[in-house]
């Protein structure tokens, strides 16, 4: 690592005027502040920023920068919570969002190729209109991009049924420091020939090459989905009631949590009845053909109701749409209880939700600093972010003690430090907490293979 | 490579013996034919088999082989059909057989650990007993073990619905070579820190390490299941018919498809009045809560009743149970057709499998030897194998001819030479007509990190 170089030379520059005409090299200093962060509000500006529009443009580009030993740092819409866009050593920041076509969607094959820099939400809209479906939503999903999602491997609200990004990946085209573009996997919904390093691009957050082609497995758009809300006396009692629903038999498509700090978050933005007096709620979804979807709704209902929740409502259409609406505002929310956000997305084994939950809310308590816990219970993992005053130093402190204590907390129940974010910049202490020398230095061998300079975002987890 | 031993010595009987005492330690001629082998008929002898009981013996005999250059082959139930677990440079074949333990089955997390050797309908028995569903039941599921699935990334009948193996791991233990034990993943369903080398570990063919412990995702167990098979008067209109269910926006859990050959071919072993005078058929299943279930199939024979089938019917049950049994009988049944077989698996987009059975029978009649063509039509994953008498040379040397066109047409429809089995032995010619030399280096880089003296089963696709 260290070869790279440290400052911007005019040789720098002209080789990249050449190669980027006009405003797609961007050097002035205003412009380049809205690349020096993202959503996590770390911040380091970077020399350039360049926005191919071809495999071959990338290629020439890190062809150039192994040579010279620049750092490079892939980029979509920034919407990451980590930092791990953040051009933290100095160097090009590469936009992907001029390689953003949906080359072919084929409703013989199930399968979608798109660049990096489509909006997720735009290939699930173009997928539909051919009656397929492509399931990962973060709540991202409709300002981050396919590429993004793929290099954080993005959840989202479906991946208790479907899965996450990572299982949607049947092959990928990918540019190597050095310049070689490299092809792996199909259009086959099932390929077993050679290791399987399509996969392995997945969530390696830009560390390994720039991803310029994804071919995207499809399902059969289900015909038609429910939902049922249910809120209850405790927190407890809504995870235990969700974890009931599993138990007889049945899978949904997404299965929401929200603690009683995150209803009264919410209820400050929204007036609904189930968001007054409740400890906790569940919001779980459900889809297939209607006849399914219906039976599945009334099973669903019959389980919960057996854990005697304070309300109960299945719906579809609108009504459906507003409850998914106000847990699409949940991390907005928060701002509810204070104005700055320390964002935590550990995931625990399914089975240890109950001991999270309460944990995490006797931390918050000790440190006196409000936490909403919200997120995928069907997957053990939450969102919990503690909220508070970042100018009021005493309190700035105690959210951070609580922050690490959340992270501390997940790990000791054998869970994750991230099950959606990745580490990136501001979590990358708890990296070694998680990961042991002997795998941290496989992991960074395995990196070198493809970036023997270190020159792929560089300063982030390995 | 080149530092591979290529002879046994009394020294490294010796240290077999002492680390492997009594029978754990497989020596004479007798006993490790059995070894040379799997269901490929492919064959080399092995210098010794040992049989470990803990990932420490692991551990010791990887340190002993790296440091004296030993070619070691892990091996389960030697089910693999492409010689993968050959030991075709002479060496150690390690056995998992004595690793078979269920260590923990828990239906609060939704979650197995279990050694390598335990078969997998092991596993899927137990987990059913506690209301859990372990998808993955490759056409050997009542043989072949968890490890070999890992090993091969093996899919089966219910890949359509539920995925791969893959999608099953969260977590492993792997010995690696020189004797480093290292574990990635967790518990949780979804954890993205770090690089995903446990993935990598799937389908790697036994060439990064040893696995010898897994922690594999469960569902909740579906209430129900049903399945219809239907027949037509051609396999174009079965296929046709098939896709016509996906277009609906149905995802059944396995969508089977039989030939004319294949049904022919059953029709000895079988009395059943849809075996005859069809061209191809089809057999889906759903699963689910039982109306739910009820719903899916009613749905599934009106759109199958606008295909004009020669026969449909749809059953729960022990009629259902007969149709399934059938289909897994369908691979041996192959054998009324001719006593050798050359078995191909490859697969092809989705929307080229009219395509590629219509291009297999013109082969098929080119070449003047039967095949049957059967297997995974919801993923484009087909088996096609061509039947002949070994001991006609004429017919033999037709029949290599016949098999090599089989996956030559599948390339060029843009399919792979595996969507199961690997390339192994038998099938090694193919690698590089689909991994091309940037790529291939790429894979035998990655591998190296892990077994940089090429000890782990040398000779077979990377």
């Amino acid at each position: 690592m260290s070869t790279l170089q440290s400052t911007f030379t005019s040789g720098h520059r002209h080789f990249l005027a050449s190669l980027f005409p006009g405003d797609a090299l961007v050097l002035d200093t205003a412009s380049l502040t809205a690349f020096a962060t993202d959503a996590s509000r770390k911040s380091a500006m970077p020399w350039a920023v360049v926005r191919p529009e071809s495999t071959q443009q990338v290629s020439e580009l890190l062809r150039w920068a192994q040579a010279e030993g620049v750092p490079i740092y892939p980029r979509a819409r920034g919407t990451n919570k980590v930092g791990a866009v953040v051009p933290v050593q100095g160097g090009i920041v590469v936009s992907t969002l001029r390689m953003d076509r949906i080359i072919d969607i084929d409703s013989g094959d199930f399968v979608a190729e798109v660049e990096p820099g489509v909006v997720t939400s735009h290939l699930a809209e173009a997928a539909a209109a051919k009656n397929m479906f492509y399931p990962p939503d973060p709540a991202s999903v409709k300002s981050s991009t396919v590429g993004g999602n793929v290099a954080t491997c993005a959840g989202g609200l479906k991946a208790v049924k479907y899965g996450v990004t990572r299982d949607y990946v049947l092959g990928l085209t990918a540019v190597l420091p050095g310049g070689a573009v490299v092809s792996f996997g199909s259009r086959c919904h099932k390929d077993v020939v050679g290791l399987d390093l399509a996969r392995l691009f997945v969530g390696s957050a830009g560390t390994l090459g720039i991803v310029t082609r994804l071919v995207l497995k499809l399902l059969p758009l289900p015909e038609a989905r429910a939902s049922v809300l249910a809120a209850f006396s405790s927190p407890e009692e809504a995870v235990a009631a969700a974890q009931s629903v599993f138990r007889a038999g049945i899978l949904p498509t997404a299965c929401e949590f929200m603690d009683s700090s995150a209803m009264g978050a919410l209820s400050r933005l929204f007036d609904a009845e189930w968001l007054h007096g409740a400890g906790g709620a569940i919001l779980l979804q459900v889809d297939g053909i209607s006849p399914a979807v219906d039976a599945e709704i009334a099973s669903i209902k019959e389980v919960l109701q057996t854990s005697a929740p304070v309300y109960l409502m299945a719906g579809q259409g609108a009504e459906e749409e507003q409850a998914w609406e106000m847990r699409r505002q949940l991390s907005q929310a928060g701002y509810q209880l204070g104005p700055d956000k320390l964002p935590e997305d550990v995931a625990v084994p399914r089975g240890r939700l109950l001991e999270a939950v309460a944990g995490f809310r006797a931390i918050s308590a000790e440190q006196r600093v409000p936490v909403i816990i919200f997120g995928h219970l069907g997957d053990g993992n939450l969102h919990v972010n503690t909220m508070h005053d970042a100018s009021d130093v005493a309190m700035a402190t105690r959210a951070a003690t609580c922050r690490a204590a959340i992270v501390d907390l997940a790990l000791s129940l054998g869970g994750t430090a991230s099950g959606e974010h990745g580490l990136g910049l501001s979590k990358r202490e708890h990296l070694t907490k998680q990961i042991s020398p002997a795998e941290l230095a496989l992991m960074r061998q395995v990196k070198a293979v493809f970036d023997p300079q270190g020159i792929m975002n560089p300063g982030k987890e390995w």
